[in-house]
């Protein structure tokens, strides 16, 4: 639990915490979102089982997945590098061969960035401007009783992937892709604002399952103030996890995390207008007030923030 | 010579780097600057020496830094944090009441950030955006013989301070605190860019010397086609540097680095309207082709990218 209590920490020190909270941060006078992710290697990444040109990447692509979340358009990213000694002429070429290949694919500019140096191990830091299109305000506190909880693909595929990675055995290319690069839900995104543009909806909560579909569910459960009923048996999980990890893949899809897909709720009504391909329904918010003895609170008390607990 | 070989790497893998090369990108559609610097533990400091507190403040002003350098209006930062295990809540909170310090001191908001783990060593990434406020082109290249080379404050202080903090001698604080608390140059910033206003000038060749005096010097002067003729002796140093370091002050102030100062070419009639105290002149544009065999070219070669060399 040490990023929610670092979280509180930051937010009573800052006067102003007014921005901090979602995935991005609004920039009212300029229309924009902006959002910072850091990776860390021997953390999120491993130089062992991933190549530079995959790393280039989920670098951006992560990012991305903030801005899907925030229903804006991707513009431009400035790239910061910490490179340890280690690292060489080639390295810097594909990571920026792989940069560039999802510059190219969503449309984006590198703006600018920082090349340093790091004592032991690389860090890359990758910031991401978007444009607000869409009069749509987004937050995690906006689920009402009656809505629909949606996600838009299937979880524990990265988890699963990364398992796969270190170990000597068949790995689903698709497992393996799916925890290398990651792919922000963009498309999904825009496609939701529509509907909800449509509709006249003018508020959703949103988040991206970059840490664990249990975690979405729970912080979005948790801003709203109610309970989130999920049938934990219509979660999308792929074949092969379950076939693979027949003990696991349910904790996987849960709590895995790297997932990034997209978690939200949205009135019955507009469900319907959803894809059910594309846009899956996992269960209802209830009216019950979000209490800390359900199932998910006590689950995420276990398990969020390996991030911290294994660095 | 890393960095540069990097960077001519990265211009050429990616598709578009029109916006690379500068302290800052700007983004034209919105009138932003955007800047990224990242510190790395072992690299750019060390727990040893420096309070969170004074870490929190450095943190956000190496990058207001660039921002004064492109003549810009800080607004906002993004904070995000890479903590290894050995990291407590007392670290945080004392690290975001440096944060806030800075932010009030300079009227910018922390607009977000992440928090995520990392394996051995503390890093630390902030993204500074600022409003352009003056309609002035900032750039490196923009040098023209005759011009009168500026810089607005003492060199090798910080390296200076740096060396003192790790040895058991008599340790001036005025020296200790420009290496542990850079200030931005941002009311300079601001008053040279209404001086250049007045005159109807809209180009100004400027960049910071957060790598070191000679850095900057080689840098416009590289950019700009044109040899800068540097009067080594009137290089302001600090009394106490020359006392205390008497044969490596030359070379502090020029390769030290971290003194996040300005560094800039005007005609001398601009030159004329600043006060002589605040805006120091070093030397001037000749009207010779940059050469790669001028003494400060040859001096970079040797010295520069130590952070690359010693990581």
């Amino acid at each position: 639990m040490k990023e929610l209590q670092y979280l509180e920490i930051i937010s009573k020190t800052l006067d102003d915490s007014s921005l901090l909270g979602n995935d991005c941060a609004f920039l009212q006078d300029f229309n924009l979102f902006i959002t910072q992710d850091t990776l860390a290697e021997g953390v999120h990444f491993n130089l062992n089982t991933t190549t530079p040109y995959q790393l280039g990447q989920k670098a951006v692509n992560v990012n991305l997945s903030d801005l899907a979340a925030a229903l804006a358009k991707p513009l431009y990213i400035t790239v910061s590098l910490s490179l340890p000694s280690g690292i060489d002429s080639n390295f810097i070429q594909d990571f920026y061969k792989g940069i560039n290949k999802s510059c190219e694919q969503y449309g984006i500019t590198v703006a600018g960035g920082d090349l340093t140096g790091a004592e032991k191990k690389l860090v890359i830091s990758i910031c991401a401007i978007g444009k607000k299109v869409f009069d749509i305000d987004v937050s995690r506190h906006f689920s009402k009783p009656g809505d629909v909880i949606v996600t838009t693909g299937s979880h524990g595929d990265s988890a699963a992937g990364l398992k796969l990675l270190t170990q000597d055995v068949y790995k689903p290319e698709y497992l393996i892709n799916r925890h290398l690069i990651p792919y922000p839900r963009l498309l999904q995104s825009t496609i939701l604002a529509q509907i909800l543009q449509k509709y006249d909806i003018k508020q959703l909560s949103i988040m991206d399952t970059s840490d664990g579909l249990g975690d979405a569910v729970f912080k979005l459960s948790k801003c709203s103030g109610f309970e989130f009923e999920i049938d934990y048996d219509s979660l999308p999980v792929s074949d092969d996890i379950k076939r693979l990890f027949p003990f696991e893949y349910k904790d996987m899809a849960l709590w895995g995390g790297e997932d990034f897909e997209l978690l939200f709720t949205v009135p019955e009504k507009i469900y319907n207008k959803l894809d059910k391909d594309k846009f899956i329904r996992i269960g209802n918010v209830s009216d019950k007030p979000f209490s800390e003895t359900n199932k998910i609170y006590l689950e995420y008390k276990d398990k969020v923030f390996k991030h911290f607990e294994e660095a």
